[in-house]
């Protein structure tokens, strides 16, 4: 392992959480990108491909919103997804305005791959951890984007 | 307030920590870009002038190094510091490829504001939390970080 000194001895030292946060934010999101390149899409695209395995039909802004994404990128990356014959994109039959989100067979069809991917990464993150402490973290993560919503 | 109702009821629901991460980390970057504004500054600049308030001299390409940052980002967030005087950027003399960076009598000035701020976000993230439940906290932020320079 080719690992720099210099960033294991930083996160050693620093006790400000938001450093810790944005720092491994922006590792996983350069290991995302790193997976996702052969399937010619970036986390953003992963991600709407994610939420609509778990639920298919919901309404494009209201993704946005629940997570706090910019409305203009969401758009943007469904636009792409549908490009690329991954999601199918309908206007509400109640309310035109709505548009109702679903994948596709092919798209349908690469999400378990996807989801192995988004595990591995989850995985690694919490290596180390044992059951109890994993779900206490998460338990106080989900405080502080409670707390983050709020700001 | 005006809680969106759809963000907490997705923070309640969420198990994935890089949900969490990720969300917290857009929700941070959100209310410094508000809280910066007026200094004309982004999240990127003020991290910086944070970095070498804490210690003068550090070298350019160091500092995106230790913490994983890009280092054309960098560079380009210190050239707007310079030119707007709060950053002096000087070769080493001893190795005049590396950039040693320190702050102007102006950007030292600005950093006690600054600190304000970022504690103020801060103290708004960890708002519930005992002492003993931040110091955890960190203690599994800085294992998550650590796992994610592995990655």
């Amino acid at each position: 392992m080719n690992k720099d000194t210099s960033v294991t001895r930083w996160i050693r030292e620093i006790t400000i959480p938001t450093a810790l946060i944005s720092y491994t934010y922006r590792a996983t999101q350069k290991k995302f990108s790193k997976e996702l390149a052969r399937y010619h899409i970036g986390w953003g695209h992963f991600i709407i491909l994610m939420i609509l395995s778990d639920k298919e039909g919901q309404s494009q802004d209201g993704i946005a919103q629940s997570r706090g994404f910019d409305k203009t990128m969401i758009a943007k990356s469904v636009a792409k997804l549908e490009e690329m014959g991954l999601v199918r994109r309908e206007n509400d039959p109640g309310d035109r305005r709505i548009k109702r989100l679903s994948l596709t067979k092919a798209g349908r069809a690469l999400c378990p791959e996807l989801k192995h991917i988004g595990f591995g990464i989850y995985s690694d993150l919490v290596k180390g951890f044992s059951d109890e402490e994993s779900a206490r973290m998460i338990e106080y993560l989900r405080r502080v984007a409670m707390n983050a919503s709020d700001l």
